[in-house]
């Protein structure tokens, strides 16, 4: 089931990411995080990539050597003791070792590698000085390949054919919980691996939501529009135990990981019939993705996009429920995806770099409303170069059952 | 189906982290990781738990402040600004103000903290010096209280009866990863949360491993004595997608979360018979774990029950297959489990604290074969007043199948 990237894949993204280490001064990038590693060596085993401006990266392997060996497409040695990492860095890279009055300037993921391992990497390589290249790597990943996409665009079909599933056993007074067992059963079968990626601290992604009712609205820790109830407050988001029930909105937001790449997808479900002003603010969505699809393209301001939703919502005279309802609202209209489901670009204000082809996004306009439930919809998106493209394939309508 | 602490769970975690930090000489300790807040509040909202070394803590909560209200069984209030965090910490707690020649020393869960927050929090508490507090925090969760125990002890019924579901489900031919999807089918309909929480960097847990034959035998970047084949690359570790055959080692490693607690469990499975030597080296898992079970008690050194093992695996001739093969191998017999699956204490050198009545413990010795496989078990156990006890509840044997 897994497809490896064409061998060109690691050229392009080792000499994309030295472009951006030139522009931003930095004699080069050192990446800890599991995900990072694996995006610019093609293997996820425990170790440290040192990416130079110039020349050749190391992918600097505790363990599995063995295994990184097999998998990796860039030089591969052994990381000897931590202890003498600085000295075996700057072995490899001489330039590291500039006796100059300014230490060299190497980057590094610092918005995800623990404090710990900061303190002691600044301990084991004095000579040079750390700094936070987190938005240079979010960037970098932001535009993907074919092959990205393509892997992509399989998950899409993953989670489609789990929703369908899902919709054939869905029925009145089930759970929020066996709904998402039957779902989450069909996205293992065909190969998702078992969790979802995020980056941001301290979130965390169950598959996604599904909520029913009351429980989709309730406030939540979660990053994201819906959090749901959740089975705990050890779990305080995604599935309850909650029966599902009639004329009440029913949200579907699933994602899965294939290949190591993430999908995102909501459709909103009931059986029977909505109340009017739900099936209103529905449509208001459906409105807001509209218009956003034709805002996609090349060019296009991400900020600008969310504050022509924003604008929308308030036309609609739904402000207060947009994206979350009052002070637990979140303030964005969606995300970039990709090896996480938290990328970039993120549809949001501070967000002013231009769309460029082969980002990928998937748009969120959601309405919640406390004490009834959350309706709305979401699709994920490849910018192309006129335009953009719908990844997911599910049938983008409410999805009425008897 | 979740079980709330009792009331005075809240009021014995204060004074124990308090206990601790006199000890440490501390003026107080930042929580910024979702399970240390939820650990000392009852919550997981986004935010910071401030742990003063006398007096009551508060939890600065940024969203959902509803939530983290309705939850929280600590003084909870809600975040202003980060910028203005720190003024916010002084005016609550006057000692972090003191302008003495040497400023208070805070400690925070540097080894799960981010740096780039670390960063960012030095900015903002300028007036504090925050030290690392992360072996303070991993200790203080060692011990179990009775309610932790009810709920590991849960989650070790769920797994349990998981099992049965997969090994009535298992038939040759049938993949390491359809297998792994009828047990987690099982373990999520019974309340499992979706996620198991790890705390190392990097490591991750995808409900265990199913593995089979050479696949379970490949070396892994995994933290653990098996990793398994995996799906890919981006997912190496854990099921994939070869066909279970008869007369291999299949090892059935799986835990699952409930309310937030862990449990742990292996089982090494046959359909047909194992090779002699495999067979005598699965005699000689179960006989590390008689002996362990015996060394479990109060004031036991995790370190001695390691070197045990160590010995008893020489002493049969198989110390290059002990807990992984040759350079993969973990240096470790067992490790806590609680909230997250790799708590303290680890029986692994360098862990000389005496073992205390309400630790939990999974103890997992195994062998691994190259290409051929791996044979062992894995029970979790308590540290009882005078001994242990085992939560785990699976027959403790090779699951041999026609």
């Amino acid at each position: 089931m897994h497809v490896n990237p064409p061998q060109d894949e690691w050229l392009l993204r080792k000499l994309r990411l030295q472009q951006k280490l030139t522009e931003n001064g930095l004699e080069g990038c050192l990446v800890t995080q599991n995900v990072g590693i694996y995006y610019y060596t093609g293997s996820m085993q425990t170790g440290y990539l040192y990416m130079p401006v110039k020349g050749e990266p190391t992918y600097y392997v505790r363990r599995s050597l063995e295994r990184a060996l097999n998998e990796s497409h860039v030089r591969t040695v052994e990381l000897g003791s931590f202890r003498s990492f600085g000295k075996q860095l700057e072995a490899d890279y001489p330039a590291l070792g500039a006796t100059s009055d300014e230490l060299p300037l190497v980057g590094a993921d610092l918005d995800v590698m623990p404090a710990q391992l900061y303190l002691r990497l600044a301990d084991t390589i004095p000579q040079v000085r750390l700094t936070d290249a987190s938005a240079i790597l979010r960037n970098d990943r932001s535009v993907k390949s074919s092959y990205e996409i393509g892997r992509i665009t399989h998950a899409a079909e993953v989670v489609a054919s789990a929703l369908e599933a899902g919709l054939a056993s869905l029925s009145e007074g089930m759970t929020e919980l066996d709904l998402m067992a039957v779902i989450e059963y069909s996205i293992r079968r065909n190969g998702h691996i078992g969790l979802m990626r995020m980056r941001n601290y301290n979130q965390e992604i169950m598959t996604g939501i599904v909520a029913a009712g009351e429980a989709a609205a309730e406030p939540s820790y979660f990053d994201g529009p819906a959090g749901g109830r959740g089975l705990s407050p050890a779990a305080p988001k995604s599935v309850s135990l909650r029966p599902i029930g009639r004329n009440e909105p029913i949200l579907i937001d699933i994602g899965c990981c294939v290949d190591g790449y993430v999908i995102d997808q909501t459709r909103t479900v009931v059986i029977g019939e909505l109340d009017p002003d739900l099936l209103a603010a529905y449509d208001t969505a459906a409105e807001i993705m509209r218009v956003s699809e034709r805002s996609l393209r090349p060019g296009a301001i991400p900020e600008d996009i969310y504050s022509q939703a924003v604008e929308m919502a308030k036309a609609a005279g739904l402000s207060q429920h947009f994206m979350g309802y009052g002070r637990d609202q979140v303030k964005f209209l969606g995300h970039g995806i990709g090896l996480e489901i938290d990328e970039w670009p993120v549809l949001a204000r501070g967000f002013r770099t231009p769309l460029e082809p082969g980002m990928t996004i998937a748009v969120e306009p959601k309405f919640t409303f406390p004490g009834r439930g959350v309706v709305g919809v979401e699709n994920t998106y490849l910018i192309t170069d006129t335009g953009c493209k719908e990844l997911t394939v599910s049938p983008d309508k409410i999805y009425v059952l008897p």
